[in-house]
């Protein structure tokens, strides 16, 4: 299992960000080829290190060749430009899952 | 649920990260009291942002209130002293989760 990381950071004005994420751009997101499911962490707290993050959204996919082919599709695109007014710095990340 | 996110910037010795993860770290933290699942994600690729994070830990928790009791456990104190001499620099965030 694969997964792309979606990390961002505090918003200035977290009601917009909200409105624009789970309203427009999560359902977008949701439809993309090959999702096997998605998981949010909204950040409650920081213990260690800089306090930047607001959100957290992992997307996992079945293998890397999924996850390459449904960031290249046009839900996926549709999705990326909700992101435009959405105030708040993104970092993307992919990286390969396991259980311990 | 909720999770704790323990993120790990790229050390500058992998190979004695990994010992030290794998081999010190993991096996003590999984004795954790109250840790439901643990996922580990091996950072593959920066699409956006930063290129800095290596590996990034999920501990996943019933609730706030098991996630503080169990951080405050001999089993944590344990596991978090391995992390001394692991050579990376680590965030660690609490967040809410929910599945879309």
């Amino acid at each position: 299992m694969v997964k792309l990381i979606a990390m961002y950071k505090k918003p200035q004005d977290t009601a917009r960000f909200d409105d624009i994420y789970f309203n427009q751009h999560a359902p977008l997101a949701a439809q993309m080829p090959g999702l096997r499911r998605t998981e949010i962490s909204r950040v409650t707290g920081t213990l260690r290190g800089e306090d930047e993050y607001y959100l957290i959204a992992s997307l996992y996919f079945d293998d890397a060749a999924a996850m390459k082919e449904s960031m290249a599709s046009d839900e996926s695109r549709a999705a990326s430009r909700t992101l435009r007014d959405i105030g708040a710095e993104v970092s993307m990340l992919t990286a390969d899952v396991e259980e311990l």
